[in-house]
C-alpha cells in the first residue's frame, strides 16, 4: 500500500505521520522542535523519525515527504525566517532532507498545505474554487483556483491575514504593519475586540473578571451562549470586518465555498452568521447567495499532517 | 497563414479584426452596436461582417473567433445583462454565432480578454503572475496566476473595480454599492476627486472654470504638469487608495507585475508614482520592491481586438 510522510513543523512540536492514499494516518510520532536548536541536528532527527515510522509501520519506500512549516516556500524548498522557530535565516530543508533520505520532498506553508489537504482528503474533494481559512492565533489562508493552489510569482500568494482589515489606522500586527485582518479576525483578534469593548463601555460582563492572557476562545463562545452582551457584540464586530473582507475575496476569486478551521471557527453560528450576513451585504447581485461556508472535518489533531501529506500529490497531479 | 477573428463588443461600436499569430491585425471593420436592437439581427450582422473580412483578406477558415463584451461569461458563452448594450437578459452569443458559422467561438469579459491579450501578444509574454488593470470610465481588471486566467467558480473572478476602496462609507457606484474602488480609481473616479477637492478648499485652480461633464483626464494631467495644486492632490489621493488596494492584491496574488492601460494610465508618473509609493508602504518586507509597473504597448485602437483574438488560444493552450 503506497504511503506518504506528512510532517507538521510548529513552534512547539514537530509531528510526523504515515498517511495512506485514503487519508488515514496509520502511525505517528512527535518531538519538541526546540530540542534541536541546531538546524543540522534537527534535520537528522527528522530523518531518524521518518525511518523509525517506516520501520514500525512495516513500510517500504514512501511515495514522498510533504512538509508544512511557517514561511515554508514551495518554489525554493526552504523555510524563510519562520515565526517561532529556533533557527535563523533561510533554511534549505527540502534539499537537505531529500539528500539524506533520497525520497522526493515538498515544502509549503501551513495554510497552503491545509487548503490542499481539504482538496485531497477533506470537504473540498469536489471543489475547484475555494478558500481555506484557519482562525487560530493568527489568520492563515490558502486559495484554490481552477483546481490549483494559487502560489504567485515567489510563492507568497494567499496571505489574507495580512490584507488591511481596518482603514485608515488599526491594531498593530506581528508583521509590523497596522490594521491587518488577523489583528481582528482570529482567536487573538476577538480577544483584542473583547478588551476594547470592555474599555469603551460600562456593560457588565463575565470578561471583567478574566485577564487577557487567561481568556480563551472557548470561554468567549460560552459567554455568548449565556447572552453576555460583550461576547455577542465582539462576534458581531468580528463578523462585520471578516464578512466585508470576504466579499472582496469573493469578487476577486469567485469561490464556491469558504472552509473554516481553527479555534475561533469552533464558535460555529456565533462567528459564521454575522460574517455571512456582512459578506452578502457587500456583494453585487451576481455573487449573492452562492457561497457556502463549510467546516473542516479533518480534525485538529490530524489536519496538519494530512495537509502536509497532500503536498506530495503535487509531484504528479495537476494541483499547482 | 492561420488567423483568428477578434471581436470587441462595446456600448457604442462593435469592432472586428483578423489577427495573425504574431498579433498583427491584417484587416478590420466596425459598425454601430445600437443599429441592431434585435439580438438575432445583431448576430446576423456579426456573421456577415466576419465573412466579408475573411473574403477581403483572402482567408480560408480561421482557427477561431474570440469575443470580448461587457459581462461576457467564459463558462456559459453568454453576455449576462451587459452594461450599455441594447439587449436585455442572458444572451447565448457563443452558441448562436458558432451555430451560424461553424467556427469555434470563445467569449469573455473585456478585462479578462485584455489580460490574456498582454500574455499572448503584449508586454506579459514572459510573465506567469500578473494583474492587468484598465483605468477608463471604470476600473477593469484581469488576473493571471501561474500562467492562467483566474476565472473562479462561475467566471466572475477578478473584478477589482468593485472591491471596497473606502471604508466605512464611500461614493455611490454604478453597481449599486458604495465605496467601490472604481469610484475613486478610474478616469471618472479622479474627476469626482477633483470636484470633491474643489468643494473642500479655497484653492485656486484651472478646474474652477470647467464643468464635470466637460472635464477630461488629459486636462487633469496637463494641469498637473503646470503645477495645479488640486490636480496634484487628486493624483496623490487616487494613488493612496489605489496603492493601498494594490498592496492587498499583492498579498493575495503575489504578482510579478501590474500592467496599466486606459485613459488614466496615460497620466504616467503622475498616477504611477503615488500609487507605487503607497503600495510599497502597505507591504510586508517579503513583498517590498519586487512588483514592476508596466504599460500596455498594444495601442488603444487594437488592444481590445487583440485581447478578444487571444481568447482563441484557450482552445488548445493551457491558459485557463
Amino acid at each position: 500500500m503506497p504511503v506518504t510522510v506528512g510532517i507538521d513543523i510548529g513552534g512547539t512540536g514537530t509531528k510526523l505521520g504515515l498517511v495512506t492514499d485514503e487519508g488515514d494516518i496509520i502511525s505517528r510520532v512527535e518531538f519538541n522542535t526546540w530540542d534541536f536548536p541546531k538546524f543540522n541536528e534537527y534535520v537528522g532527527e527528522l530523518a531518524r523519525s521518518i525511518n523509525s515510522l517506516l520501520k514500525s509501520g512495516n513500510q517500504g519506500e514512501p511515495v514522498g515527504i510533504g512538509i508544512c512549516a511557517p514561511m515554508g516556500n514551495y518554489f525554493k524548498g526552504t523555510i524563510d525566517k519562520g515565526y517561532n522557530l529556533p533557527w535563523q535565516g533561510v533554511l534549505p530543508l527540502r534539499d537537505q532532507l531529500q539528500g539524506a533520505l533520497g525520497i522526493p520532498t515538498i515544502i509549503s506553508n501551513d495554510a497552503n498545505a491545509a487548503a490542499l489537504g481539504e482538496k485531497v482528503f477533506g470537504v473540498a474533494k469536489d471543489l475547484n474554487d475555494f478558500v481555506m481559512i484557519t482562525l487560530g492565533t493568527g489568520l492563515g489562508s490558502g486559495f484554490i483556483s481552477n483546481g490549483k493552489l494559487v502560489l504567485g510569482f515567489e510563492g507568497f500568494a494567499g496571505e489574507l491575514g495580512h490584507v488591511n482589515g481596518k482603514k485608515p489606522s488599526g491594531r498593530l500586527c506581528n508583521c509590523g504593519k497596522k490594521g491587518c485582518l488577523e489583528t481582528y479576525v482570529s482567536a487573538t483578534g476577538i480577544k483584542r475586540t473583547i478588551f476594547s469593548l470592555l474599555a469603551d463601555s460600562h456593560e457588565g460582563s463575565y470578561f471583567r473578571t478574566v485577564s487577557f492572557d487567561d481568556l480563551s476562545t472557548k470561554e468567549i463562545t460560552e459567554a455568548a451562549e449565556e447572552g453576555d452582551k460583550i461576547a455577542l457584540e465582539a462576534f458581531e464586530y468580528t463578523g462585520e470586518i471578516f464578512g466585508g473582507k470576504l466579499a472582496e475575496v469573493a469578487i476577486l476569486f469567485n469561490p464556491e465555498a469558504i472552509i473554516l478551521a481553527g479555534g475561533l471557527s469552533k464558535a460555529g453560528h456565533f462567528i459564521i452568521d454575522p460574517t455571512k450576513r456582512h459578506m452578502e451585504d457587500n456583494l453585487m447581485d451576481a455573487y449573492k447567495g452562492k457561497i457556502r461556508f463549510l467546516s473542516s472535518q479533518l480534525g485538529s489533531e490530524g489536519a496538519a499532517i494530512l495537509g502536509a501529506a497532500s503536498l506530495v500529490r503535487t509531484l504528479n497531479a495537476e494541483l499547482i
